[in-house]
């Protein structure tokens, strides 16, 4: 069991929920709690360390035979919990970048694309909702934040493990629409219609930018239309997550109905 | 100029800032930043006191005539600023309850209700969006929050100044709404129909519980009908914020298709 927080181990998995350099160094991240770490397992990720604290956890963790575990004790524990350490478990995982070759794309499919999120609460929170609009990848685009942040691991609660995340280029992003009969719709005011008046059944995929500067030029001139989402009130724009939650059950109500 | 952080008017500053029980007691709350504060005034809120830092500030502010206003300086104001102190203003306001007497109900009126809402910062994200859809009000039943919560502020972008935002029990808002003809959407999963299966056209509440616990039997009795998003993925939940915005813009939608 290890007691101290100066364990070389128990160091390096600090400097690894820190530092986001030192992720893509190792090609190692950290999942916190249990149901994460569930999720993590089901998505055939590696598991390479388990750091597990029995006085915290509530019951036993069933892991891939072969992972090494190693017992913490609970002020390790403490110093390593992201959230406050209410679960008794910390996996190391090594990392795995999947690209766009990777997916298997169904009739008509459905992708959120992101250019360049800020902050990793929003794409974590926009990972939940692909998970249960069901879209077949959540497509970021010249990332200013990796996929593995442990913020963003936090806000997804575990839909990082359970929906198809790419991260390429918009470039690269926009040739594979094109090949594949996607349609693109971006997020804008600029000549836009609004998104309930826009036929989302095909293969589709809704692009947004951020909050602060919108598009970057390569995507509105990509575009097979523009959709904006009516402002009806004083204030001018929705966080990002809530507008591609709405905008994306748009595409399930409109594919649901159309399937009746 | 007030330049320590000593100083009474600060201590009792900072003290508003972190403390509901004083906020309700001197019935004063803080409003930080510039778009937030112009809000407010237009809201008609009245200003106590404007705290103003030179220093920060990139141009003057129009207050309205009689304000008082006291200079501080750029280590005072960073130290009573909430989000780090780029803007300059922080407002001392006058707090303002209103209740469903005070609401004026236009013909088909919508509301969002929500009950219990543990975190001050997924209500401020219900208002932005209730701001977008245009809600006619947000209502808090049995908050466990007050709504001049620093981070709910915050997290509004000041829609809590552009929303009537009402805080009463749950049996006072069933009440209103069965006294007014306004049919009741409970958000739950039990003997629920999809939501956009859901005629919203005429006078609606939608009402949605915690996410830890869901809502009350009370509202679960009262409902006209129980409605669901459908989880299409592996997760089991969407956050609160997100689903309030779903749903809302499904009103919107039925409500813009209607009148065409």
């Amino acid at each position: 069991m290890i007691t101290s927080t100066q364990n070389p181990r128990i160091k390096h998995l600090l400097l690894l929920g820190q530092k986001s350099s030192r992720r893509r160094e190792d090609g190692l991240f950290i999942v916190e709690g249990r149901r994460e770490v569930e999720h993590c397992i089901s998505a055939g990720y590696t598991l390479r360390t388990v750091f597990i604290c029995d006085e915290i956890a509530e019951a036993p963790f069933t892991l891939p035979p072969g992972t090494e575990t190693i017992q913490v004790s609970s002020n390790v524990y403490e110093r390593i919990a992201y959230r406050g350490g209410t679960e008794g478990i910390v996996a190391l995982v090594e990392e795995r970048h999947l690209s766009l070759a990777d997916l298997t794309l169904p009739e008509a499919p459905l992708f959120i694309v992101l250019e360049s999120v800020e902050k990793p609460g929003n794409l974590g929170a926009v990972l939940r909702s692909a998970d249960a609009a069901a879209v077949d990848a959540v497509i970021i685009c010249d990332p200013l934040t990796d996929i593995y942040n442990p913020n963003l691991i936090r806000s997804s609660l575990g839909a990082l493990f359970t929906v198809p995340c790419v991260a390429c280029t918009t470039e690269e992003c926009i040739r594979f629409f094109k090949a594949n009969d996607i349609q693109i719709l971006t997020a804008q005011l600029q000549d836009s219609r609004l998104y309930y008046d826009t036929p989302m059944t095909r293969g589709t995929a809704i692009v947004m930018g951020t909050e602060s500067t919108g598009l970057t030029m390569p995507w509105r001139n990509a575009a097979d239309a523009h959709i904006r989402i009516p402002m009806l009130g004083r204030l001018d724009s929705l966080n990002v997550s809530v507008s591609a939650a709405i905008l994306l059950f748009e595409a399930v109500r409109q594919r649901q109905i159309h399937t009746k």
